[in-house]
């Protein structure tokens, strides 16, 4: 068993991470820690995991973090990087769920979050945790920095477009909409009900985090700077992403359908859709699953996109446990197969 | 491993079984029919399904169900009667989702549903699948008649009470509201998302089929006859129910939390809430779990009961699978362990 | 020209006051305060008022409410008490949306809301101000405290059963749902989109300060004090309340369906159903109207009331403005006309 | 007073017709048409409308329209031009919401909607009916073409590019979301709250009736054929429309900002909003209003144009009687003003 601490465990990331890890057969859940709800138990918090956790919030200093084999860290950002070196040091496994570990340039982390990154050694060995590109360096990873729910979704569609190299990138754009969750579980006027329902919205229009961490993927993938204009949406559902995304083709021969496939085959969490699909949230709602479908509208020279993930898991603690079960050696579907709750 | 049919698989009820079954140890699918589908995959009409059945719907004439050791019918009323007695001979046992052996008397059949009851004889032998009630019985049954959403809940909620006597039985009251999913998978004007959302309206007022089925459970709990007031109610959620129960206390003295706590000691899925608990419907969302609480408001002389459940899960599909272990010898809870999901 | 004043106009009410004097005819919106929000346009805090107000949010200090006809008080309760007596002694009549004024004995205002009542004459001398009892009263009255929203379909719904004399006063059951938005425009966790989508649940079991004010309201009618359990839910919508009234009938020979429509006879506001109806919230969707209807069910001893309004509307500002047209002299439907948005 | 007629009622652009024309102080509604709900009062199918219309639903043979100075025609394609020749030779205006008057050549009418246009003379009279476009033209039109909803919000965000000519023209991309009653009232299985609810996807996107009404819209503004890839997407919520529009800037140098607000200057109804702004649909909710917001991400090469509208007001009923204030010489906002609902 896989002894597991949890940091920061009161959000909506922690409490996805608590209902996947209660159907982990190889996970044990021994702390979880807030420091403002300390001695709250679990299931008071959380009514839907009673009977299911017997564990209390713990103030941070009391829950013995460095006993654990991995610590998840489901917290804002900088309290990653606060605690990882005391955590790796004593052979403690990591898992960032937030951006301390995810964008490779300090600089650029400073710029975007605000605050300089106080440990850029860890940060240079710390592995993005998007299994479909670095799943051998996760296996290897003492640390791993969880991907953004955004950036999971846009990687994952662009990326056979710019492997392959067969769009113009340097004019990408992903109109991404993602639902009420993805902002977190704060008590917000914008994130209220009756605002935020039968509403929507863009935001972020003038910059949003997820756009450098996007971009650092897609240079990656494109093998030069590509160029990007990210717009989100809020829409009034509680999970899911969609992400449309469009691209010149410079190469309109090329067989769109069977690149995917070929890009994706064997891989246990994406689901290349038949040629004409349009997949919905809902198909992926609480499942960890990203399903892809790829157009070509009207026969012309751009290609459309589509991507559907549930923020909260393929975008956040499900993907969070396929890193675990990589760094474990554990077959990486392991307790992450409950099928999509739909309706 | 038990060898399972499912008898028209294109409704809400169906596909929740496919789902749940999908993660049971013990049970295989083997066959599902549509008429009206014959020939499409599951995974085709069902997109959340993808990877996880092979299986087509099929015409009901080539599904072999008498070769499996259970069948499900999660179909309109009347399907289940005209096909019972054939497959119970052939030693095939049934779950029944629909209404045709949940009323003992096959008049009040008759009044409510419309048609005649064509097997009398096997509804006399069929058992009440109410597991908290009809556990024993359960076990031995060739035939369950799974219970209503709304009779589950109503039921469950008023027993202690009715069956320790100390409510004025001629004056329940029954409020109770559910998800928009609990009027099933069909095309109807009123079930439109522009019709029903952002809206809350009563229906059924007149007269509810659900009403004699709760009676006759209220009945049997009271030792004589009862009268309810039943007032369903429409939620702009997809699922869930809310029963929101008053009886006047002809003693005031009882320990209600206490009498609660005792009658469903033991029971792996009801849950009785701690005192001045308000459960929320999302905290049972997509499990087989019935929460309760129970209040006295400013200690007069009314009880109040809250009771919440998935109509879809421990208000149908869930129930049916709890009952099929039941009548297979399974620990009660195989196959129905995933936590709630939330938010 | 009545000269208007809003104190307090950044939360629901305020908006919904805003929208409506909009479109009255004989009103002028001089004046709006926010403390924490002085300095900032209407339009911009409200962009759906864009071009329709060119007032900023003015500081308290600054707004010279004692030169307006009306000042609404859109404010949390003890806000309208403080500012009272020097409004009324300057000559501006006073309607408060809040609860300053709904509460006659001031010992259950202070019991209710935790502060004592700090003009008891003035609130000796105000009017509750529910047309459909005090119209008389309102004409002639200084101040007017508006009804809470659960208070008027409440009171509305039960007057005529309760006048007659015709039910068990002492086992009264209002069975309540609420919108979101009768929360109020806060930033509160259970608040969220996020926690509130998808989710049905009672609260405010424990009591619930409307409670006090439905029972002054309904002891009046009776001429006796009555006893009520009052429950109310949360329903995932963004306005509207269902109210669903059970009373025991002491006397099963009358004609419900008549009772009530002769008492609303010629009420501009107040329509009862045709028998049989379930009138659904959205039929009063955004319009100042309470819809109500009888049932007997099972043709039993109890009667059933269904009532709707939006709570926004004739659960507060669109009765705050009926009840300035009363106090003006104006028609009483003046500006209040717009038919409800459906869908 | 302008005597109105509306052929086919019973939808949501019927309703919604029926909505605005309550308040409209010069139209009075004499005919209204449905086949298949001919003697339903109106006020039975839309409770809503209680007390605003003694009307019922006539069939049409019976509704003498003839007799009418006006006629909307709220039905499936296919209707008003069978019987546009009738009505225009009888000296009634006609309204048309669907698509028999919107596309100028008869043989594209033919392609996408599958039936021959039957009355091509008339087609070429006709006017399309965006008065921010055709204004003086629809002032002296017997026949108007009202608008689709994608097609008003599309063509009014691209506008004031393609007149500029500052875009590449052959690479326009239209992101939509619509909500539900964008899809119509009636009883389609997509359709339902327990499949549109909390879930958010693409359709259409293999071609959609709306695509050549907008290109023919946005040939006319560039003066040469454009190309553009219109992607479809079906949201959660009751009503309106968000249109996320991407262009590649040919010219960076252009103030975006005062080119629209140039663009716009004087419209009633299309409302530029401050630099910065990200308008979300509830800001326009039930009103007749299209919000435009214009930016250019990260001062790159692409423009990005945000526009939302209520698809059933500006983007069907209300635009209809903008239109018809100009076929009848009123005021263009006769009747529309009522602020939009929020929340």
């Amino acid at each position: 068993m896989i002894k597991v601490g949890i940091v920061g465990g009161t959000g909506y990331t922690g409490v996805e991470l608590l209902r996947l890890l209660a159907q982990h057969p190889e996970a044990d859940v021994r702390a979880i820690t807030s420091r403002k709800d300390a001695g709250t138990a679990v299931a008071d918090m959380f009514p839907s995991l009673r009977g299911r956790y017997a564990l209390a919030f713990a103030d941070p200093a009391d829950a013995h973090l460095e006993s654990c084999d991995v610590v998840y860290f489901a917290t804002p950002h900088g309290v990653a990087m606060a605690q990882a070196r005391e955590l790796v040091t004593a052979g403690v496994k990591l898992i960032d769920l937030a951006a301390d570990f995810r964008l490779k340039d300090p600089a650029v982390f400073a710029q975007w979050y605000g605050m300089p990154h106080t440990c850029p050694d860890l940060l240079a060995e710390s592995v993005y945790g998007l299994p479909e590109v670095n799943r051998e360096e996760v296996r290897r990873a003492r640390i791993v920095g969880n991907p953004g729910c955004y950036p999971t979704a846009v990687q994952l569609g662009f990326l056979p477009l710019l492997e392959a190299g067969i769009v113009d990138a340097a004019h990408l754009v992903a109109d991404c909409k993602s639902g009420v969750s993805g902002a977190g579980r704060k008590a917000e006027m914008g994130l209220l009900f009756a605002e935020a329902s039968d509403n929507f919205k863009a935001y972020g229009v003038t910059g949003h985090r997820h756009h450098p961490e996007i971009v650092q993927g897609l240079n990656a993938a494109a093998g030069s700077p590509v160029s990007l204009v990210f717009t989100p949406h809020l829409v009034p559902m509680i999970r899911g992403i969609h992400a449309t995304l469009y691209a010149r083709l410079t190469d309109t021969r090329v067989d769109l359908q069977a690149l995917f496939e070929r890009r994706y085959a064997g891989e246990p969490f994406v689901d290349v859709m038949p040629p004409g699909s349009m997949p919905d949230t809902r198909s992926v709602r609480a499942a960890n699953i990203c399903r892809i479908a790829v157009h070509r509208p009207q026969d012309g020279d751009m290609a459309l996109v589509l991507v559907v993930e549930d923020n909260l898991v393929k975008g956040a603690a499900g993907q969070a446990i396929q890193n675990m079960n990589l760094m474990f050696g554990l077959p990486e579907t392991t307790g992450l197969s409950a099928p999509p709750v739909l309706p």
